[in-house]
């Protein structure tokens, strides 16, 4: 089998969001720590095609402060990416896939994964992804939508218009996260899915794309690349021209404007895990709703998150609370309110600045 | 003046409990760590009366293993103790006042006090002893009652009835801890008094009532004595003498069956910080009632008490919770039921031993 046939994972791993404090933090992004006790959210997105026929070693794009626990992550659950590709800034999905894009024969196709997700069935995205080949083998860009269960406010959706070949439809329009309303609707009249940010496409049909509708991304992409580091398999793209890449989003710069572009729609066990909430959510749960791990008891306590990657921790008597610890830091929230985190990183960032007079 | 018109400070720090889990545990008591950012409750109690005009240096009475932070605190806040005493094993206060009384002259007056309360009006407690110092050198006993201001059912009371010189009262009885429905009896009949167990008496009053009413107390204390070994101000009691002391209290042992018994009221700031709700009811407290101390934060929290001496710890949204943090540790609890802490450490425990099969 020529190594053409393959399809090469791109794993995003770029992201440094701080929805996860304390657990995740600017210096340890989400992706990098175990929230399930069965490996990394990184070793679990790479473990999802490493191994699996069909596809090549991936490439990882990271931030360079990365590089090192990327590396050894990878190196714990036996992958060794293809190539390690670290940006000295970060400048948003669109140029942070083009960095990979530009790495391949034009003819691959680029199966991209954000590296922060959950998904709990990973034969359906096989199966999805092998339904899809075909369209993205005749220059489709494709995603994958997951079905609404929920009239969920926080993610982007996608609405489907005509069926095209292996259950995948042409997507009619990507829309922007809903008010709970609009949310509402969509979920009670059908033909919308949210928008999982994983794509299949091929290097030439994005970059193609890239040059008509982005093509400042494109030339610093070229640029970055042309002068980059290459030490083994890290790859150092040129500080100064990547930084020149206007920051957007690949929905934003390509998907959203290219032609054709299809969905396929897959139910996968997909999460972003992008609060706290999501993460209990997830589970396991004790026979009281409690997600408990690490470090951690529950007493007498219903529907709680509690965590500890440091100090023990004892929820006594309570009800619908996150507890978070880390060695550094404990975060306790009502479990309706975990999208507040960004409060706590600002009260606490205020309280070490000096007072004004 | 004679040293003989002093008044000897007995300072009781024997206890043990872990009613402020995690702060306080079996190896570091209550009355050794701080808990207002303004001295330890040790620390506080000896200065109550060092430097006062009118008291002794204090003898101080506690567990073995704590004599060295014991010293060291008393030294910190410049008080050396004219003994430090350190039982080999706890035996419950009758016999930690008995260690102390056999050392003194015998008409040494002994100011009996808590380690681990506090005394918002010290001066209040200096108008009071002065008051009773009269009937104590009448060989009365007297104990210091605290007006209620509530139905507590966690303290013992005590019942008045004549009144005395000085503006004390004999005791009428002590009566065990109330259920709710007597509490509150008791408050509006009036006459009644919590018991603070802070004492006024003569070593040799003392001594002769336990030598009535408990005797195997007093005669492994005298054991106890004759035998210790002594190493400038620290006394170590002989072990097994003082092993075979009755457990027993001095209210049980004395004050409720000596016939001469009267009760100074005196209002003076005074709790026990039995419970962290106590400790969140003295404050101080931010303009929500959140009492937040050391390394910790409340934001959008209302009369929460949350305090970090590990680390840094983040309430966001919440109300009505106790957060205490130690850099081994982590409890959460509802304010309501803070004296639920032995669940959280016997929960502990069982998580620690080998689980049946």
């Amino acid at each position: 089998v020529p190594d053409a046939t393959l399809i090469q994972p791109v794993i995003l791993s770029g992201g440094s969001g701080t929805r996860l404090w304390p657990l995740s933090r600017r210096s340890r992004p989400k992706q990098l720590v175990s929230l399930s006790g069965d490996g990394t959210l990184l070793q679990r997105t790479a473990l999802r095609t490493a191994g699996h026929e069909g596809f090549a070693s991936p490439i990882v794009v990271a931030a360079a402060d990365d590089g090192d626990p990327v590396e050894q992550q990878l190196a714990e659950v036996g992958v060794q990416a293809s190539a390690l590709i670290l940006e000295p800034v970060g400048r948003n999905t669109a140029a942070a896939i083009a960095l990979a894009a530009v790495e391949v024969a034009p003819d691959t196709l680029l199966l991209v994964m954000p590296s922060d997700h959950e998904i709990g069935q990973v034969d359906a995205l096989h199966d999805a992804v092998s339904a899809a080949k075909p369209l993205a083998e005749q220059d489709w860009m494709v995603t994958f939508g997951v079905e609404p269960d929920r009239p969920e406010t926080g993610y982007g959706y996608i609405s489907r218009s005509e069926a095209l070949a292996g259950g995948l439809f042409r997507v009619a329009r990507f829309a922007e996260k809903p008010d709970a309303e609009t949310a509402a609707k969509w979920l009670a009249e059908g033909g919308w899915c949210w928008n999982a940010g994983i794509f299949l496409f091929r290097a030439s049909a994005f970059l193609d794309l890239l040059s008509i509708h982005a093509p400042a991304v494109l030339q610093a992409v070229r640029n970055a690349s042309s002068r980059a580091e290459r030490i083994g398999s890290r790859l150092l793209p040129d500080a100064e021209s990547f930084a020149a890449a206007p920051s957007v989003s690949v929905d934003k710069a390509v998907m959203e404007l290219a032609p054709r572009v299809a969905v396929a729609p897959v139910e996968m066990g997909w999460t972003d895990l992008g609060s706290w909430e999501a993460v209990h959510a997830l589970g396991p749960h004790d026979a009281w709703g409690n997600a408990v791990s690490g470090n951690a008891i529950a007493v007498d306590s219903r529907d709680c998150l509690v965590r500890s990657d440091g100090p023990t921790v004892v929820a006594l008597g309570v009800d619908d609370l996150v507890i978070v610890a880390t060695e550094r830091s404990v975060l306790v929230v009502p479990r309706g309110q975990t999208q507040r985190v960004k409060e706590a990183i600002d009260a606490l960032e205020a309280r070490k600045k000096p007072q004004p007079d």
